[in-house]
């Protein structure tokens, strides 16, 4: 089955990144679940449309599933599932979906074929709680599993766990057609080179056209991401923003400048 | 004048930081202005109580814009602020207040100073134009200046432009009382910490205390952080922490063990 059998109106489904913590909100922790779940929907054709970042606090996550899981095809939570008193993402979703918080037979026999005699305390029991009709998800790291419940994803917020859970799980999303992006690195200014770009959107309007300025050691210039899942307008619109570029006397570099700086050092 | 002058109900204003772009929700830029927003806030005693990732799509900016401002006592918006023609927050913000958007005269004073005679074309004119009654924050990187509308502040997206133009504005800010933190390493697994934790927790509850796992080169444990604005508390709480660790058979360590073993090296 090619991903467009999946998708057969054209448009892409939508997800949501719910990513839960006061850790993230304090600044003590640098989220990057967000690029990573991010690249991966890319390429099975899910856009990730919005993301979420909430505290550890249950009217909150409450009202924000309820509000996400209503508007988008497929929500993601990140954190709140371990076996601490601030672990309480499982419990709020249960909530959320108004069915009974309860131990889950199967993540249950999980903990107790991971853990020693006598190692299973209330605290990591708390890991196998879960809203009624879960079905489990993987974790390959540290076993405690994450899971589905309706159209919303439970995972870890340990980016190595989020990761590993997500690899089991993407079998279960229908995708549409995989998102592909062009990079071109140009010395030109944003300001100068922007009439040009905006040319080129309003003649390829299927692909997304991006503009990101740099500034390093002195020097400067502009990234130009071109994102479609329609091949073929992407090539020619990343041809034109290459013809612009060399319109205007200077070279097109394919893929971001700086990196191909640093991979030449 | 102490911040608490600034405070006298005791519970510290609330923000909302709004990430606009495109380019985060692809995966193609790794945000990091939340945790310096974060960290700047803690600072002065305003908390950050969510934050929200949206695409450059004129309906949801507007939506989003409204729904946070009439919710948080400030919003900081990031992104969409360039000349190229994705940059479309500006415009937003106006259609949210109502208001027109205008050639700012002073932000054209500014730009007509930065650039050279020719060099200020449409595109990068359209960085002057915004809301009727914005009042400038200055960009001490590139010039072309952030502002304030009602309680938005509005902000580039390049986190170098972002840090000064949040530097230029923060004495715009009413704080509160400011938030510390303290952070203790033990190498005893969350699962087992996390009953003594929850004890802490329930006795100091002005203490917000986290509970983080790191799994690193085969080994692991758990970094303890507690965060509050009553200073007497937090040391109490983070004494009872290291107790607990003692108590068990283990080392508390100062900071993040991750982090000291790294400064070690």
């Amino acid at each position: 089955m090619s991903p467009t059998d999946l998708n057969p109106t054209g448009k892409n489904p939508e997800a949501c990144l719910i990513i839960i913590g006061n850790e993230i909100l304090s600044g003590r922790t640098q989220d990057i679940n967000l690029s990573y779940l991010a690249s991966e929907l890319n390429k099975i054709g899910v856009t990730l449309a919005e993301a979420r970042v909430i505290p550890d606090t249950e009217d909150t996550i409450i009202k924000t599933v309820n509000e996400c899981r209503a508007k988008y095809d497929y929500v993601f939570t990140t954190g709140g599932i371990g076996p601490t008193h601030d672990d309480i993402t499982s419990e709020c979703i249960a909530k959320a979906f108004g069915v009974e918080y309860e131990l889950n037979a199967e993540a249950h026999a999980l903990l107790v074929a991971h853990y020693k005699e006598g190692e299973l305390n209330e605290a990591r029991l708390r890991m196998a709680r879960m809203g009624k009709g879960a079905e489990l998800v993987e974790n390959p790291i540290s076993k405690a599993p994450g899971y589905r419940l309706g159209n919303v994803y439970v995972m870890a917020g340990v980016p190595v766990i989020m990761q590993g859970m997500f690899q089991s799980m993407k079998h279960l999303l229908h995708g549409g057609t995989p998102v592909q992006s062009r990079t071109i690195g140009s010395e030109i200014p944003e300001g100068r080179i922007a009439e040009g770009l905006g040319q080129v959107q309003a003649r390829y309007p299927d692909v997304d056209v991006g503009s990101y300025p740099f500034f390093r050691g002195g020097t400067g210039g502009t990234s130009l991401v071109l994102r479609s899942t329609n091949i073929e307008n992407l090539e020619a619109a990343t041809e034109a923003v290459r013809q612009i570029i060399r319109d205007m006397g200077s070279t097109p570099f394919e893929g971001e400048i700086g990196k191909a700086k640093k991979a030449a050092k």
